[in-house]
C-alpha cells in the first residue's frame, strides 16, 4: 500500500478526503449502474477510483443485501478483490475449500451412502489465492464499505426502479433512465453518458436494447438452504457431492464461521406438469429430502438462516451492448449489460456471481479510460466482443457438468439403465479445476490483445489469460512481495519488464521509455501527470537483491511523483530465490521479456525487450496521445 | 474464524450484537482505566471481550491520537493483534522491517559515509509474523476499532484527566478515582473495584500508589521526525543505523505508505548547561543535523508530519501495584500500573510500545478471570511479579543497547580514542534479534508456569515463554492453519494434546478431560455453560488427515455448543507434512505431550499425556471450582 505521497494524513490510509456526501442523484451522470448486486457493484467500486467520473447506483430493495443468493469466490476472483484491496478481509471471514468429498450409493447397500474419493480442491499453483465461500451479502458489503471510501463517498441510490431506458441523439449524454421510486409514487428521469444494466435475470435494460436470453427451453429446479444443523455424517466441513442411489443428488457447501451449510438438493427438471408442486416446495420438504440422501447419517436442521427454490436454464445474449441499432447498424456502444443479465446457467459450478463480477470488472477500467480521455471510445466494443464468447463458454462447460451432477448414480448391478459412474464425476472435476478455479479465459487476440508471436519468451504468462503472479523481492526495502499484487483497480496498464542476463536491454528499454519520444511513457501520459499514471513500469532483475545498486537503477524505476517530487521505490524487483520468478513462469533468462498488462490483470502482450516498435503498436489504439 | 454459533447474523461477523452505545460514565464501574495509549486500549480491547465486565477508559486527550509517538511493533506483539483479529489490516498497512543497514565513516574519508552491513532483521522461522512499523495512532485506531464492536461499545471517555486516586475499605468497589474535565470546569468520582494507571511517563496513579521511577539520573535526548524527503541515499526503504564521525547518529526507519520515513538523531545526554538549548531544539535543525550525518549523501526534507525533542533515562518502579500498602503490609492489589508508567528508557530498540502492551496482555486477562468468577483474586498479584522483573530485564538489554548506538564510531587510525566499532554494533543487532521481536521474555515458576521437570516432551515450547506457533492441517477441513492462532483473546486457557504414537495415552486423555469428576475440565465449567468455555482442549494427532475419521474423534473433540448443541469442528488437528509440528516444536511423537497455554499465550506447561494429578494440581490454584 502507498501513501502520503502529497503529504502525511492521519487516519485510515484508504478512507480518501471527501468534501461531502454523494447528495441527491443528480439529473445527468456519467455513468448510470442499475442494480447493485456482484456485477453492479464490483463496476461502482472500479469506477470510484476514478474521482473525476460522476458514477451513480440505483438499487430497487431498500438497502443492503442481508443474506442468501451466491457464495462461491473462485480463486480468480479473489485475486481480483485483492487489486480492491479487499482479499485479506474476504479470506479471513470465509470458508476455504481445501478438498472435495465425492459419495455415492454402497456397493452391497445401495439406500446408504459411502465416501468414493476425495480431491484437493485447487491444484497447487494455480493461484496464491484460496478457493473460498462466502455470503454474497458480505462480498457485496466489502464492496460497499470500499466504495464509501472513495473521494465520493459513492453508495447505491435505494428504492429505485427502473421503468425504462432509452437513447438519443444528445451529443454527450444520449441515454435516458426513468426511474419509479419503490416507497413512493414518483418516477424521475436521469441522461447519463453510459447506462450499464447488472439488472439480474429479468433485466428491463436487456429487453430495452433488444436483446434476449436464448438457450435452452428447459429449466432445472434446485432447493437451496443455509442451515445451523446437527450430524454424524463426517464430511460436514468439506463441499461434497453425494448421489444417492433413489432420493437425488445434494451438494453440500461448508460456509463462513464453521458452523453454517449451505445445501443445494436437485429437484429435477421442470415441466408443465411438476413446475406447482416444486415452486411449493417448502423448506421442510427439503429437509427430509436431504436427509433420504444422507441416509444411514442423520441430520437435524437447527435453524435456516435462508431457503429458496429456484429454476433455472442455460441462456446467453448476443451481445453484451448496443452496438448494433435497430436497424443492424453498428454504432458506438452505450448502454451495456452485465452479469445474470446476459447469462444465465445452474449455480452447480459456482460460476455465476464470478464470471458477472469479472463482466464488470472488464467493462469498469474501459469506462474510467474512456470517459477520463485517455482512451477512445472504440475501446468499448471491446467488452462484449470478449466476454459474450466467455459467457458462451460457462454455458457449454455448465450444461457438462450439470448433466454429471445431475445424474443418477451407474448402478454396477444394473449398468444398462445408466447413469453416471462416481469416478467418472471426480475425474471430470479434477479435469474442470482450473475452469471452475476461473483462471481459464483466454481472450482472443484483437486490440486489447496481442498475437503470440512472442510468447516463448514467457511461457508461464499467457497473453489473454490472467497475469499469474508469482513471488519476487522488491529492491529497495527487501522484502518479499508478489508482483501481480503491483496491479490495484486503479485503471492503470502496468508493463512488467523482465530483465535480461546481461542488463544492457532493460537499461536501453528504461532509457526509451523515459525519454524517446515516440515511447509510449512520453506520448500517453499528461503534461503534469505522474509519469507512471497510464503505463506503470515494473523491472524484475535476476541478480540477488543485495547485488542490485538502488543509486545505479534507471530514473524510470525512481519516479519522482506527487506534488514533492518524491521518489517511488516499489518499480524494481528482482527473484526471489525461494521461488525463481523466471523459471517459474518460463521467461527467457537471456533475453528477458516485456510482458504488458491490462488493468483488469489480463496479460495483453508478450514482447522482446526491444521490441519498440511492436509496442508502440499496440498501444496506438488503446492510448490517445496526450 | 466463528461465528453464528446461535443462529445466523447478517452483517460484519465482528460486529457483535448490542442494545445501544456504552452511555455516560456511570458512578460504579468494574475496571477504569486511566489512559488510552497503547497500553490502556490493549487492556480495553482485552476486558471489552467480556460482556459482564463494566469497563471505562478515561482519556484526558479529547479525541483519538492523530500522529506521532511510537511505531515499531516486534513480532511477538503482531501475534498478539493476531490474537485480537486485527494482524491482516495491520500487515497490509504497515511497512515492514525486512532488512538492517548499518553505516559508518569512510575509511578514507572520515566525513562520509558508507555502507558495512545489511543484516536480515528477523531471524527465519521467530515467528509467523514480520516486524513492522506504523504510526501508534494507527495502532491505536485499531483496537479503538476492536472496542466499538464490543458488545459494550466501549469507547474512552475523553477530555477527562485523573486528578487523584484513593483506596477505602468499600467492600466491593474500595478504588475511588478523582477526575477533572478538560474542557470545562467540573470533577467527578468514580468507584472502581480496580484501577489501571496506563498514564504514561508521569503517571498520577504511579503517584498515588507511593511509586517511584526509579534509576539513573541522567537522560539522553533524541530528536525525532517523521518526514517526507527526496535523497539519493540508498537505503531510505531500510531500517538503517547510521555512526558518522563527528555529526552524530541516527536511527532511520521507513514509515508506513511507502513514503514517510522516522529519523531519530541523537542528540546526547542532558546537562544542566545543555538542557534549555537541546529543548528548543528546532526542527530545522533535526533537519540540518541529519543532512551532516549523511554526507555525501543529500536530503531535501520536502513535508514534516511531525517532530519531537525528548529526554528519556532508564527508570523503573518496584512494584506494577499497590499490593503492600503504606504500612509494608501485603494486600489485595486493587490498583495497578502498566506500560511507561512503570518503567521508561530509550526508544531505539523498539521496544517501549511493545512491553507495554504485553504488560496489559497480561493483567488483561487475569482481571476478566477474577472479575467473571474463575479465577481467585489471589491472580492478580502475578500481574507486578512477572511484569517487573521483565521491564528489569529491559532496561538492562537498553543501557547496552543505548551505549553502542549511542557511541562515537571506533576510528581505524585513531583506536585509542575509543568508541564502538561497526562491526561489533552489528554484531550485538543480530544477537539481539530474538529479544527486539519480544519473543525472549521468559517468565519464572510460579503459580502461573510450572517447573520444567517434563520439558523434554516438547523441547521447543518453552516453559515461560510464548508458544511457538506452527502450521498444522485442522482435520474436518483439511485446510492448513496456525496451531498459535487457535488462542483468541477471549480469556480461556488452551490446552494442546499432542498424540502419541499408540494414540492410546490421547484417547484416554480426552477420556478423563471430560468423564472423570476430578479432571479441570469438569470441575472448573460453570453448569450450563459450553465444555471449552474455561479450558479449550486441542488436539494434534500425527497421521496424514485423510487418514483421520472424523466419526470416531472422542467426543471432547466435537463439544456441542450454543443454543442449538451444535458441533464445534475445530478442535483436531494434524501435522502438516510440508512442517511437521512434532519435528519444529521437538515434541515427543512416542509417547506425545500435553501443553497448557495461558490465555495471553504463554506457555505455563508441559507435561506428559497421563499426568492427570500434575495438571490437577496447577491448575488448581488458578481455577475456582464451580
Amino acid at each position: 500500500m502507498q501513501f502520503h505521497l502529497n503529504g502525511f494524513q492521519p487516519g485510515d490510509p484508504e478512507l480518501h478526503r471527501a468534501e461531502q456526501g454523494q447528495g441527491v442523484l443528480p439529473e445527468t451522470v456519467d455513468v448510470l449502474i442499475v442494480g447493485s448486486g456482484p456485477a453492479g457493484l464490483v463496476l461502482a467500486a472500479q469506477l470510484a477510483k476514478f474521482p473525476n467520473i460522476i458514477t451513480r447506483v440505483v438499487e430497487r430493495r431498500g438497502g443492503r443485501l442481508q443474506l442468501g443468493q451466491a457464495d462461491g469466490i473462485a480463486c480468480r476472483s479473489v485475486e481480483m478483490f485483492n487489486a480492491f484491496g479487499l482479499a485479506e478481509k474476504l479470506v479471513r471471514e470465509a470458508y476455504w475449500v481445501n478438498e472435495t468429498a465425492f459419495w455415492r450409493p454402497k456397493a452391497d447397500d445401495r439406500h446408504s451412502i459411502e465416501r468414493t474419493g476425495r480431491v484437493q480442491d485447487t491444484e497447487d499453483g494455480l493461484s496464491e489465492f484460496p478457493h473460498v465461500i462466502v455470503n454474497q451479502a458480505r462480498i457485496q458489503d466489502y464492496l460497499l464499505d470500499s466504495m464509501l471510501k472513495s473521494p465520493q463517498r459513492l453508495e447505491p441510490d435505494y428504492h429505485l426502479e427502473l421503468e425504462d431506458v432509452t437513447r438519443d441523439d444528445h451529443p454527450t449524454h444520449p441515454v435516458v433512465a426513468t426511474l419509479k421510486r419503490t416507497d413512493a409514487e414518483h418516477t424521475l428521469q436521469v441522461r447519463a453518458r453510459y447506462l450499464v444494466g447488472c439488472d439480474g435475470a429479468r433485466s428491463k435494460v436487456r429487453a430495452a436494447i433488444g436483446q434476449q436470453l436464448r438457450g435452452d427451453a428447459a429449466n432445472h429446479a434446485w432447493g437451496v438452504m443455509d442451515v445451523l444443523a446437527v450430524t454424524d455424517f463426517p464430511d460436514m466441513r468439506l463441499k461434497v457431492a453425494v448421489q444417492s442411489a433413489s432420493a437425488g443428488n445434494m451438494i453440500l457447501i461448508p460456509r463462513e464461521g464453521g458452523h453454517l451449510v449451505r445445501m443445494y438438493v436437485d429437484l429435477g427438471e421442470v415441466t408443465e406438469q411438476n413446475r406447482t408442486a416444486i415452486r411449493e416446495t417448502t423448506v421442510n420438504q427439503l429437509i427430509a429430502t436431504a436427509q433420504r440422501i444422507l441416509h444411514p447419517y442423520t441430520l437435524e436442521v437447527k435453524d435456516v438462516a435462508w431457503f429458496s427454490v429456484y429454476e433455472v436454464g442455460q441462456r446467453l445474449t448476443d451481445r453484451f451492448d448496443d452496438a448494433v441499432d435497430a436497424d443492424g447498424q453498428v454504432r458506438e456502444p452505450r448502454i451495456f449489460i452485465a452479469g445474470d443479465a446476459c447469462h444465465t446457467h445452474s449455480a452447480k459450478a459456482g460460476q455465476g456471481m464470478n464470471v458477472s463480477m469479472q463482466d464488470a470488472f472488464n467493462l469498469g477500467w474501459k469506462l474510467g479510460a474512456v470517459l477520463e480521455g485517455r482512451s477512445p471510445a472504440s475501446l468499448l466494443a471491446s467488452y462484449s466482443h470478449e466476454r459474450q464468447p466467455v459467457a458462451q463458454e460457462l454455458i457449454g462447460f455448465d450444461k457438462e457438468w450439470s448433466a454429471m451432477i445431475g445424474a443418477r448414480p451407474k448402478d454396477p448391478l444394473n449398468p444398462g439403465a445408466g447413469g453416471v459412474d462416481p469416478t467418472e464425476l471426480q475425474e471430470y472435476f479434477v479435469k474442470a479445476g482450473r475452469y471452475t478455479a476461473g483462471v481459464a479465459t483466454h481472450y482472443h487476440p484483437g486490440p486489447l490483445i496481442g498475437a503470440n508471436t512472442w510468447q516463448e519468451q514467457a511461457r508461464g504468462l499467457v497473453i489473454g489469460t490472467r497475469f499469474h503472479s508469482a513471488p519476487v523481492i522488491r529492491v529497495a526495502d527487501a522484502r518479499s512481495v508478489h508482483l501481480g499484487h503491483a496491479a490495484i483497480a486503479d485503471g492503470r496498464w502496468r508493463l512488467y519488464a523482465f530483465a535480461d542476463a546481461s542488463g544492457q536491454g532493460i537499461a536501453a528499454l528504461c532509457e526509451y521509455l523515459a525519454n524517446n519520444p515516440e515511447s509510449p511513457v512520453r506520448r500517453f501520459t499528461g503534461a503534469g501527470a505522474d509519469l507512471d499514471s497510464v503505463l506503470d513500469v515494473r523491472a524484475v532483475f535476476q541478480q540477488p537483491h543485495r547485488q542490485i545498486k538502488v543509486e545505479q537503477l534507471p530514473a524510470l524505476l525512481l519516479p519522482r511523483k506527487g506534488r514533492f517530487g518524491l521518489i517511488d521505490y516499489e518499480k524494481a524487483f528482482t527473484v526471489d530465490p525461494s521461488a525463481n520468478i523466471f523459471e517459474a513462469r518460463g521467461i527467457d533468462a537471456i533475453y528477458g521479456a516485456m510482458v504488458l498488462v491490462r488493468p483488469d490483470q489480463y496479460v495483453a502482450h508478450v514482447l522482446p525487450l526491444d521490441a519498440y516498435p511492436e509496442l508502440e503498436a499496440f498501444l496506438q489504439s488503446v492510448f490517445i496521445p496526450q
